[in-house]
């Protein structure tokens, strides 16, 4: 998905845009989008969104829009956000161990 | 990965805590403190924020927060992230005819 | 405050990055914190997050900052951020009639 | 504006959805388009936003949405959001004395 979204800026002359600073930018806009599809619904309700046909196609392609900036920013930056994401997983198993936290959403 | 964060969250018994509402909010938080790396760079520094180790060690953990809210909230809501971004990129090819694009980065 | 908030800047030689974008950015950045202080609240948890000495001490700074970046991005856009506010009411008003809205959340 | 922000959420039974959970959701959502604005402009463009109607019209009326979700949490939560800003802004005198952070963007 890296080279096909590189390919597509490409084409379009639009890497001159594509900064970490704009592409950050970016991803915070269309955040915005996605968590603005949850804002009226309890917890409850979100976990149903998705049998939603309108709701659930909105959430979806919302979220391809996040993964398309995140996967560009990363990108741009040389960053494998995968192996990034392992690496805090790592660090948050040190911080959170499982007999000390369980059950608890308290903050370390 | 999918996986690996499932499984941290239930050892933690923290699924309770994982709504999509929960972890939008969540992915909506890493996202602010991703942002405010870049705030005050101009377009050009933040190309060039990985060869300070520092800051691109903050901005390499954010990255993979980010990655991590957004894999275990489209986990939760039974989305494939990239599929959803194929699609989107599909919707965009359409949307932007290279010929009728190139370099502008006009919104339609 | 906007006179407090310029001055703030100025005898700092802040303005500089004090661009729109910038400041937008910021303010995404703040909110981003804020945000952070509900994500694993229910909403019944969140009515009373300020009974928390603690959390309440962490909301009202949050709080706090997102109203200094609106301002200044205000002031610097030459937006009175008032006016534009009871402009958008005004809006709203006329699109959410109250007869025929009455206790639902549903966009228009 | 607090008490016409109410009156409006009270009119349409609308402070059941009204959580500072909820609000600081909206929030966030409003800000996402209201960066979204600024996500492709340089920062100089970003300091002339605003002498384009069409752009210039679309910040405003985001700066009004963000203006209303913040006065409203902020009401829900019983603060006073320029007290909140006042506060903050001495504290931020005191971490950032004029002489040593003169042109300077470092955090502290």
């Amino acid at each position: 998905m890296k080279e096909r979204l590189a390919a597509f800026a490409e084409e379009r002359d639009w890497q001159q845009f594509h900064t970490p600073k704009n592409l950050a930018m970016a991803l915070a806009g269309e955040v915005g989008e996605l968590i603005a599809e949850f804002q009226w619904l309890t917890p409850e309700q979100s976990t149903t969104v998705m049998s939603d046909p309108e709701a659930g196609g909105r959430v979806r392609a919302e979220i391809g829009d996040v993964m398309i900036y995140l996967t560009r920013l990363a990108d741009v930056l040389g960053i494998d956000p995968v192996e990034a994401a392992l690496t805090k997983l790592e660090d948050s198993a040190r911080r959170y161990p499982i007999d000390q936290v369980r059950g608890s959403a308290a903050k370390r």
